[in-house]
């Protein structure tokens, strides 16, 4: 619930609204004068790391070796989280957070945006500072103005960055992860589902729907978990095998191989088809599978119970 | 998917289809010359006891003291599963298998109903035997004739009872149960929703549905899942507790007394009011509390997030 979790959340008189976007988590730093890009769990990502050299000028971490910048790797090129949503030709760096290595002391909002502007890195968009106790309307406003053109939602900070940040995200970005978890549903959805479909029931009690609202909302979750569903089983039972097409542009065919070889420590299969040349870039088109949607579907159209 | 889950099951040429009534499981047999009345996790449930002394005639433990008979507890003065749906008065046992305590060797589904008929025991519905390839066809129909009255599915059986049973339920039955899980959502949905989302999705595919179809069960999905958690939140949010509202109607308050020593012990909170004499027998309300969906509300709603 927003109004209440905003007033028991935070201490400070107003808020700052940033959008969260649809991409992945990173954090890049330099370790022994390198920049290293880590994704979630805290690895070292091969890819992501040869994305960071290009798009941060290593002359911040000369000034300041002790940060580290977090921020969201946005865009079509993403091996984890591909979005065309953005207008972005390749991979982009959004930057959110910049804290201290040791300590993790946090920049304020402000002192991020002004550093963010001097070394030429791109922020995450900055809504606005809001009174608490009138910042669940503004917000509501945003979130349904974001969801309408398919995007995530909204993180809700303290300015001076003591209190931690809230995500707030819209009804259509909820709908959209069921859509990805039930798509892969037997690799998924499980874990998904049960977050997505409490955040449905609280928004809709705290924005006070009445019952077409409720029938459209609760339309639009089933359909966000059926219609996958059925699609994938259909795409089973037709011979195909349930894949996820994500695509890198590296400038070199070594950060593809280190890549290959990151996803299997991860566990993830995945089938590289062969580089093409883009420019000085190599396009190369990834096949995740998903064995277990696969093999589920398969066992259950076979007629296992 | 029933089609080739027949198929690959059932090694015989024809199955006989029944009645899978919504109610609670439960075994009765013998031990040491007294009736005893175990339900889910084997355990003696002193109620359930009580019932199946006066359902069941003691003579068929005095000629078959080594049978286990299995049935359904059905009723409105159910403390598990209570339903109106059957037009009960108060719990039925409903038979659908015996078979001997030592080695579990069944009697097959003709012999059960002889049985029945022979000590006077109600039986579940056979709705009747058919050629194992044609048996999906027939199957679906009686699904979709069941689903419309709001009743369960069907108990697919080797009329010799060599192969197990298969159990098929309807889309209604499914959303039933969401619906319950739903409104105790913190309790019950994480172990309910995956299984019965997979059949929603495996059925539509088997049944070939159209865009229509697919969008009706899409709504009645999502509407089973949303709405009675919007309304349990609503609930909490006016002060109610939410609380599972039950009865049983014994004819010893000594029955009662144990009865609420069980549940304890199983580790249910429940309120007994005053019983109400009703002829030669003793109504007792009891108020089941599920904590974790009135805790996570209540903490929800206070702005934890």
């Amino acid at each position: 619930m927003l109004e209440p979790a905003l007033r028991t959340h935070f201490t400070t008189e107003s808020v700052a609204v940033e959008e969260k976007m649809n991409g992945y988590n990173t954090r890049v730093a330099s370790i022994n004068g390198q920049i290293v890009a880590l994704t979630r769990g805290g690895h070292i990502c091969p890819y992501t790391t040869e994305k960071a050299e290009s798009l941060i000028p290593e002359k911040i971490f000369t000034d300041h070796p002790e940060w580290v910048l977090c921020g969201e790797m946005v865009g079509p090129d993403s091996p984890y989280a591909p979005k065309e949503t953005y207008g972005i030709e390749s991979l982009q760096f959004f930057l959110f957070d910049i804290h201290e290595k040791k300590g993790g002391r946090p920049l304020t909002v402000a002192e991020r945006q002004e550093v963010a502007e001097e070394y030429g890195i791109q922020s995450t968009r900055l809504f606005g500072t809001y009174p608490l106790n009138e910042a669940h309307h503004k917000i509501r406003e945003i979130i349904q103005m974001l969801g309408a053109s398919g995007q995530e939602g909204v993180v809700i900070k303290d300015p001076k960055m003591r209190d931690p940040p809230l995500k707030y995200t819209s009804s259509q970005s909820n709908c959209d992860d069921l859509k990805y978890a039930f798509t892969y549903y037997h690799d998924y959805a499980r874990s998904f589902f049960y977050s997505r479909v409490m955040r449905e029931a609280f928004q809709s009690v705290e924005w006070r729907e009445g019952p077409a609202e409720i029938e459209k909302r609760s339309l639009q979750l089933g359909e966000s978990i059926l219609k996958p569903m059925i699609q994938s089983i259909k795409r089973v039972q037709s011979g195909e095998k349930l894949v996820e097409n994500v695509k890198i542009r590296v400038k070199s065919l070594k950060t593809s191989e280190k890549f290959k070889e990151h996803l299997r420590t991860l566990g993830i299969d995945a089938v590289f088809s062969d580089p093409v040349k883009i420019k000085d870039e190599y396009l190369i088109k990834i096949q995740k599978i998903n064995h277990r949607t696969n093999d589920k579907t398969e066992s259950i159209l076979r007629g296992e119970t």
